[in-house]
């Protein structure tokens, strides 16, 4: 049986993962393939620092053009990250008819439309296994063990460091500039940590699970996202005595055509699995019409879980290639002449279960002018806690509301917060009561 | 393209349910898989009763070789469960070369290793996704998606009976056999229980699950195995008192060469995902050497959920019969060549966390005469619970150790229960410390 052979562009973190990973379990990769993995080159832009791998210096290069036009390179591994000159080797090599393996999420879901019609077109496969869930293998479960479901919908907890965040606030009950900075110190957590704790590597992720799961394009721009770095450590601890855990979620749902899709820091009730995600642990909890829930969890990012799901993709293109076969698998889940755009739900139309802090004075008839609104746009109470007493003051009412409309949420906050008795403007966390069982 | 023509055996629970979802979601497999999938026969031995979903009567017969026989059918579904004649069935239909997709887990922790090298040697799949863990993919997930680790260990709850009685038994606190008669009374539990409570159909997805894992042949009767008939309630709660859940687990490790494989209920502690599961889910924990923890949690019977499983096989081998090829992935994770005999680990020898229940009299000097007994056997306590006082007579004195290995375990409680102060033969029950982070 003929060998497969590999160049790999990106000897960082996860490179180095993978390199190791192909080296220490060459030989039981090689009994269950059935034929050697061989790699032939390792391009970076750094070829002289010291990885916790040795490599035979022959295999360096920093020239991509020693991959890209050696014809024997079967797949090419892109783990540079980033956009450019991302974009261009992945391009490059597809145009080249390599295979491509690669963990760049941003790449994808930015630029997938075109990436994967390329790919179709030269007859090569993409493995992006690792731009989601980092080692647990989401893509492979939306698009072949459930593929014969309608996906009902997907929840998320998609960053690692905006859970490890929530999560420390919560257990050690810090406020969320403390944890970020901690997280940041343990390396946990980028000096410019806005792709993580906005939402915007989860908008990635859950633009590439949208498409996996309703074959649809997805413009990323128009996905609905906030961040956590407004949860208080006040809004954590009312979440606790509620009954909740804030969570970060990413939610995609169907409705007859329209499907709904939202990032937003979420509370979860205890019973949920999903609220007994923590640390830097990623869950998905999918709900297929046939399959009923199905619940995954594993490490979402790190070295070595990273490079499992790599080297998973370079498993299942080997196999291809050695029966001499491509595009088995539809990358994108559907066959790529069905997929269209996508219809998304208008926020204004989700309805969810809310949880509001007012901060309001402290006099009579404050509960019931607020109650009176939220009464007018049908929104109905299911609790109130109002603790303290500060004759005069601002105090939190804390309320939770029934199943309500997004647009009559919002337009009750916004003439709630007009009212010269509240203080500050009122803060919203979804609650999310899609159940497990 | 062509179609892919399918034949079905057992027309019952599952074989409906299978027929269900190939009409109803008919439109999403084609735009995924790019062609229909044609069902072009069923065969039962009763043809005549009504399903929940209907069929045009010309597709029914009675008689097997309507499908053996016609050399347009690519995949034969079996779905008749049992040893004979399904074994016959798909023993026939490879020899015709036809692929075969089955949830018969009985029959392939038996006759698996002929079955398979059949297969293989005729050039044809067999999927078996639905075999364990119901629409869960663990089959797909340890032979693809972890295709690059060394499987350190997988826990499981594989049998949704068995723990739909035990969380019951929680829950409810009611015992045993009041909750087997409510399963029974729900159809969620067999007239004959024993396949489901004595952990014979956890035996064999254990076997299974080994197989994939470790590139093994499991001998069915040398696994270890404990039901869950002899719990008592007492148990239950003393194990919620130190903080955890009593679950039936299937438990496999590897030790340098060495598989350990046991079958036995199992205190898992609260914090841990596998506590969770609860009603008749079931999960898996699998520790990957790269990956880490998988957590992976879904419905492990049912019509439904098993049907998905069963379609995404018939989805797989479709999509290599559209290609020309078969054998893509090893049926049993590792090339057929290299699979050897499994070498278990004396059960003797495991290590283990350990709870005992002593009903020894209630009289000066007996802990320390237990404390001693388990002190010479190098047994080191972690917690002891004595309730109640009932000078002369017998009460329960509960015990949890440190790490002990089960030789040691076993002679001193064989030394406690020679005691004329110990009334009832000790009860024990593991302890799993295995932890998620």
């Amino acid at each position: 049986m003929r060998n497969i052979k590999l160049g790999l562009i990106g000897f960082g973190n996860i490179g180095t993962g993978v390199v190791k990973l192909l080296k220490e379990n060459a030989d039981i990769l090689e009994r269950r393939l059935g034929t050697r993995l061989i790699l032939k080159r390792i391009v970076d832009i750094d070829i002289t620092s010291q990885r916790i791998v040795s490599v035979e210096p022959q295999l360096l290069s920093t020239d991509v053009n020693s991959i890209m036009n050696d014809p024997e390179i079967d797949i090419v591994i892109e783990l540079v990250g980033g956009y450019d000159p991302a974009l261009h080797f992945i391009t490059e090599a597809l145009n080249k008819g390599k295979h491509v393996v690669t963990a760049n999420k941003a790449l994808l879901a930015t630029f997938g439309n075109d990436l994967f019609e390329l790919a179709e077109k030269k007859a090569v496969n993409i493995g992006f296994e690792a731009s989601v869930g980092g080692t647990i293998p989401i893509i492979k479960t939306i698009r072949e063990a459930l593929v014969a479901n309608r996906i009902l919908s997907v929840l998320g907890i998609m960053n690692g460091t905006s859970n490890f965040i929530l999560t420390k606030m919560t257990d050690d009950r810090k406020d969320f500039k403390v944890v970020l900075k901690e997280a940041q110190d343990l390396g946990f957590a980028e000096a410019d940590p806005s792709f993580d704790i906005e939402g915007i590597d989860t908008a990635h992720k859950l633009a590439i699970v949208l498409t996996l799961s309703y074959g649809k394009r997805v413009p990323l721009d128009e996905l609905y996202r906030e961040g956590i770095s407004d949860i208080s450590q006040q809004d954590v601890e009312f979440a606790g005595e509620l009954g909740y855990r804030v969570k970060l979620l990413a939610i995609a749902r169907q409705h007859d055509g329209l499907i709904e899709a939202r990032i937003h820091p979420t509370m979860v009730p205890f019973h949920h699995l999903l609220a007994n995600v923590n640390g830097n642990y990623n869950a998905f909890h999918i709900i297929g019409d046939a399959s009923d829930s199905v619940f995954l969890y594993g490490q979402g990012a790190g070295m070595m879980p990273t490079a499992s799901a790599v080297v998973s993709d370079i498993i299942d293109i080997s196999r291809d290639i050695l029966k001499g076969i491509s595009w088995r698998v539809p990358a994108r889940s559907f066959q790529e002449k069905v997929i269209e755009e996508i219809e998304l739900m208008p926020v204004d139309e989700i309805i969810s279960h809310y949880y509001f802090r007012f901060s309001a004075l402290d006099r009579p008839g404050v509960l019931s002018k607020i109650a009176g609104i939220l009464a007018e746009e049908n929104i109905s109470i299911a609790t109130v806690i109002q603790k303290g007493r500060k004759q005069g003051q601002a105090v939190p009412i804390v309320m939770t509301t029934h199943r309500s409309k997004e647009k009559n949420v919002q337009r009750a906050l916004r003439q709630i917060d007009r009212l010269d008795i509240v203080q500050d403007r009122t803060v919203l966390i979804r609650i999310e009561d899609d159940r497990l069982s």
